[in-house]
């Protein structure tokens, strides 16, 4: 006999797919937003634009096709947690498409500079963010605990990054004071990649959360 | 007749209250912190982790309390915004708590350089972001419209304070190369100082849609 199939699964694989498209998005305006930096390309930044721009409009149907579910199914249990995770991964990726506009404003300034090299971690360190936000969306399909946790542990690798090339830049400043506002800009921009981790992170511990049950965001709970 | 008391009514109270105090200690954190970093003041940094703490702590809480809300009470209309919202303000809080904890670690470095001096209008931005802050909430209780817009206003006068903060900074920066670190430190205590005004104006739009059913966050409504 064919399992039964619920209207519930329906509406909650429309949210899930949602979901993707807007981590989708987000994954695209990452690449373009880095390539527009390091190749110096105004082209590739002002295609982040159009990609907010689609992150915006998925954000707030989301939202609208989680309040109707809410509304309509009344679920509970794991179906409620799961639309309470769609809800806040659904702000995460709306605020990471802030992130990469941010980052755009700040890449654009340095388009101006005479500067035609940036660190060269920079590209490794969104290698790293674009493989954490990718993991975490898998993650989140496949309610998947193992991949959560590599997409935590992943957040030092990051962290390391951003320092290593605050640290080059802080002692460019020093030495170049001409060139003052392209390394603050280089700083904001490794600064606002490591916050895209950050989120990466949230939407990993938000899936730990529906697979489990168990919060982990303070550590008040150790997932073994 | 006395209107009946409605169950329903105690719980969304009691979920109001939670984040009342929650937003009590993220006042108080920002309070701290530009008391620390104007003073050099160790003991109101120390001050400032200890609110965060309470914060993390309000923000399993009130997560737990929603999830139980939902599940027990399956609210529609403008209960299930109203909790939907609450849910939202909850991670804005939280993040508010990061934000004054990131203001603090910059503020700590900032404490070790001989500089005495912050900008002045370190002060105006401060008191215009607790007015942000305060005015989200109090708009949150009354479910105040206009005072929700009142809010989103002030935005633009944080921005301007920052920019002229990190302008200011920028010159220094080329003038007084020897402390690099210090004028840093304080460019991201603006800009991260200026995040909190962001997430006020997050809570003033959750606000508007709780009261009017109309999501505004993506300037696809205007709200006259």
């Amino acid at each position: 006999m064919l399992p039964m199939h619920r209207h519930v699964d329906t509406d909650l694989n429309d949210l899930k797919d949602l979901l993707l498209s807007m981590g989708g998005c987000v994954e695209k305006a990452i690449d373009e937003v880095h390539e527009g930096i390091t190749k110096k390309s105004e082209s590739h930044l002002a295609q982040v634009e159009k990609q907010e721009k689609l992150i915006n409009e998925l954000h707030t149907r989301v939202d609208e096709e989680c309040l109707k579910f809410l509304a309509m199914q009344a679920p509970v249990a794991s179906d409620l947690r799961l639309v309470l995770a769609v809800i806040k991964i659904n702000t995460d990726l709306e605020r990471m498409g802030d992130q990469t506009l941010n980052i755009c404003y700040n890449g654009r300034e340095f388009l101006r500079s005479t500067i035609e090299q940036v660190p060269k971690e920079l590209d490794s360190m969104k290698k790293e963010v674009r493989f954490m936000v990718k993991s975490a969306l898998d993650a989140f399909v496949r309610q998947d605990v193992e991949l959560c946790k590599k997409v935590l542990n992943h957040d030092d690798i990051v962290d390391r990054y951003r320092n290593q090339i605050v640290d080059q830049l802080k002692t460019k400043l020093k030495s170049d004071p001409n060139n003052t506002d392209a390394y603050l800009n280089l700083i904001m921009i490794a600064k606002n990649m490591e916050r895209l981790a950050d989120h990466a992170t949230n939407i990993a511990e938000d899936v730990i959360f529906v697979a489990t049950g168990t919060d982990i965001r303070h550590g008040h709970e150790q997932i073994k």
